[in-house]
């Protein structure tokens, strides 16, 4: 099943069961009002979904207004985002000449949640000097986790598979990372793809707790990246099992995978333009891409077709 | 004001107005269900608030349960918490050999606020080997901050203020903190005191932005410290800027002090283990107090009678 948000005035929208070509929807009811409240009583929603989803793969449902879709859950309880892919860390580490971050657990950090951007929204930034930069990322959206739940068992809590854009400010995040604390100025809200999928829809390229799928991001227009989320060091399972460790999950968590990469860097590009830049920087010794400005325009998708999850196409808005 | 929250079998629990001597309570009604939903329309609730206020400050009101008390928010959209008492940071980096931490900003990292426990609760932990602490802190609830908000502009927006015990896992915090994510196993649920008070309940303590009363501490019935809220390098004004800085921050945002910890250890004690234990290193070159384990006490209040935000009472319950 595929579903979006469509706003109607209230913080949490209203929830769509999507056709698979992502062009239709019908409206999932009163009694399902919103996504979040589906999550909460998810094996009780499933038959109601079911039967829209069945209803929407015969033909019913009215066109969607790309425009009114929000973020599928506009806002949840908790977004904790992880940094799977072993290449981006390394060529950071090597273009800034910073030692490899000594754990050997999945790396994570706890990101803002009750805002998540619509795919078509404007972005707004208070300043340009902050380095504003986008990451493609695949996340995925759990049941409850119990605490301790073991990564054998996680994956059977995966609800929904979406695609995110992490934005993050490159001038401010070192400063903080270097406190320990983590982010919390150089992690505003992130933006997230239209359509939340439930694992099944995507076949065979869901395996190993891994979205095996490239994900293309485009700036102003132009191709920047497509790489394949199945290079994690470490599985959704394994991230979801790592979250779960000392608290349970609730409803509606959001695990990120960090920013989609690939050892094939130099043929298949980057999902963010601090990875980018640290390429230049190793193969020209210096910094070639800028960051991004006043009305530069972000899109992300998976696909020729924006397969899945559909297509984030939004334009940068600095405030100050 | 002074509000509680009762468990009623729903997730965000049901609001109370309570008296000054917290030991009666009325419901806020179907109108105002529970806090949360209050702090969302704030203008629209004081009259009706203030009116029950006023009922209970005449005797109205039935005696109130503690073990029916929840933390007045159960659930938040977001909890952000400080480090803002320098004497803290100072013995912890003398005890460990760390360097002072590089910044000329308020340190801070985002926690989990799905889940606050009640003050009377047993609190669950997988494990006794990951060093179960508490730290005692005051925090405060705002009122949605837009984006950019100025520190001096930042205290108009602080609706209630609380007590909390930040549980932490000592074993795994430094292994957390030095990857630069910040901490996700090493910070599990909080506790909170059962009263939210609106900042003018405080009187001449609250000033400065800062909660000038003593935070008690005892484990297992004996005194561990009370040091004065007072002495944060940052007020609240300026944790509530930082946060907003590159985001908005919705209503029923906590945003929290950190570690109580006073220059004046010597006489006024601690409120987390780790700072005890790195004073004991200091003095005399070995940990002398443990961390927590199953059954142990840790209660939190200001001053004798348990002042303003009643009485954190809770045991440790180790279930792995």
């Amino acid at each position: 099943m595929r579903f979006a948000t469509r706003d109607n005035g209230t913080a949490d929208g209203e929830l769509l069961v999507v056709s698979a070509d992502g062009t239709r929807g019908l409206s999932a009811g009163p009694e399902w009002p919103n996504l979040l409240g589906a999550l909460d009583r998810w094996e009780a929603a499933l038959p109601a979904l079911g039967a829209l989803a069945d209803r929407v793969a015969v033909g019913q449902g009215a066109d969607l207004d790309p425009a009114e879709l929000r973020a599928p859950l506009p806002r949840t309880w908790q977004w904790l985002d992880g940094s799977a892919f072993p290449t981006h860390g390394e060529l950071m580490q090597q273009a800034f000449n910073l030692p490899p971050i000594e754990t050997d657990k999945p790396l994570m950090y706890q990101g803002m949640s009750h805002e998540f951007l619509a795919p078509a929204a404007e972005v707004p930034f208070p300043s340009a000097a902050d380095g504003i930069d986008f990451e493609g990322e695949f996340g995925v959206v759990t049941g409850p986790v119990p605490m301790g739940c073991p990564a054998d068992e996680a994956l059977a809590h995966v609800r929904l598979v979406v695609l995110i854009n992490d934005w993050s400010l490159r001038t401010i995040a070192p400063i903080e990372m270097k406190t320990g604390f983590g982010w919390v100025q150089a992690k505003p809200a992130c933006s997230v793809a239209p359509f939340a999928v439930t694992p099944d829809e995507l076949g065979e390229a869901w395996r190993d707790g891994r979205v095996c799928l490239s994900l293309t991001v485009e700036v102003n227009g132009a191709w920047f990246g497509h790489p394949n989320g199945q290079a994690m060091a470490y599985g959704f399972h394994e991230l979801i099992a790592h979250a779960a460790a000392t608290r349970s999950l609730p409803a509606g968590t959001i695990i990120g995978s960090g920013t989609v990469s690939n050892p094939e860097h130099a043929v298949v590009g980057s999902t963010c333009i601090s990875e980018r830049r640290a390429i230049e920087r190793i193969a020209h010794g210096e910094f070639r891409t800028p960051f991004l400005g006043d009305g530069d325009r972000v899109a992300m998708q998976v696909g020729k077709d924006a397969a899945f999850f559909g297509r984030i196409d939004q334009r940068v808005k600095v405030i100050g």
